[in-house]
């Protein structure tokens, strides 16, 4: 079967942002609270982390641990990785994820500003520059024939989406509201011309869970 | 994580049939059409074999392709195997599934009667007896640290669960009705006291998707 290029359990406030206003060391989601956003994943067993006796193994769960089912390597926006702008001054940041990062794949890291990769474990970061094409060419090529995931921020995802170069998408959407910061969409409506389109919402975490596929 | 006992995309009618009466060589499902029963997996692109352009790739496409994700060993009752009763008469029967069958795992088939193992591609049949409690040690055993897919059929699915030894199912209910032959369940409300559950309508296909793990 073809490579597809995926989004994976990428969540966004009702109003469409995937993190908040003024990202900071401190706060990698700017003003929103990551552990609000977050909650529904947070609270299944597949969560890398989580696992506790009581945590959910239904609808929440199937999807989180779909996260690296049949992926081969990773795309993900510069403010993913970091909340530095502008040329790299500190290459001892390595990223948010601590010694064992959750991704297990090569990642590449849109970024205009040059930097040696490294890796981490078993995941090798990558830092790229070029249209989204240029960039999905690579990780294609790194990802030994399998999928894509497009990590995030929603910024990098909309410009893989103005490039036509997505193939299917997991948008969970939860019951907060921004008001603003990094917006992926106002609706998912305005995709309903190039995808298929699902809503499943879960009972029991509250958010609803948005699929779509190219059509 | 502990290894979990689980069971994937198993389909039961409306009123809780795997299979019809009836089994034969030429009808694995006996009376049931598995086409019809089994119509919301067929239509989706992750089904082995399938991948057509207008495939699903939706709730139930997420469901089926959970089908081997992080599983490292199939328990699979004798029908499942074979329409054959009794000691084994042809060698040569070795599943329904062709040179490449879609388990890529150590397979135990539960029979009273011996058999050697044999290997078609990167999957092993083991035929073993024995309680189902022995029956899974074997299989956790063989299975890397993954987890354990208790396969079906119906019979051998209600052997596990009256032993308790089943972590998780997602059983699909397909509109249809069977009124007799290997049955699961009169209602998943039986298994209530002892397992979470989460129903989810697949609009798509028409199925309910039953997600169930031990409390």
């Amino acid at each position: 079967m073809a490579q597809q290029v995926r989004v994976q359990n990428f969540t966004v406030s009702a109003d469409g942002y995937g993190a908040g206003e003024g990202q900071s060391l401190e706060r990698p989601f700017g003003a929103a609270d990551p552990g609000e956003l977050m909650a529904w994943a947070l609270a299944t067993a597949s969560m890398p982390g989580m696992g506790r006796l009581d945590s959910s193994r239904g609808l929440d769960d199937r999807l989180v641990r779909d996260f690296g089912n049949g992926i081969g390597a990773e795309i993900m926006g510069a403010h993913k990785f970091s909340p530095h702008r502008g040329p790299w001054t500190d290459l001892e940041w390595q990223g948010w994820w601590g010694e064992d990062p959750p991704f297990h794949v090569p990642v590449f890291v849109m970024t205009h500003h040059e930097r040696p990769s490294f890796t981490l474990s078993d995941t090798t970061f990558h830092f790229v520059s070029g249209e989204p094409a240029q960039v999905l060419e690579q990780a294609l090529s790194a990802a030994g024939g399998g999928d894509v995931r497009l990590g995030g921020g929603a910024q990098s995802i909309r410009a893989f989406l103005d490039a036509d170069l997505v193939d299917q998408l997991h948008v969970a959407v939860a019951p907060v509201e921004l008001g603003a910061g990094s917006r992926l969409w106002t609706s998912p409506a305005e995709l309903d011309d190039r995808f298929h389109h699902e809503e499943v919402p879960s009972a029991t975490s509250g958010v609803v869970h948005h699929l779509l596929w190219r059509r």
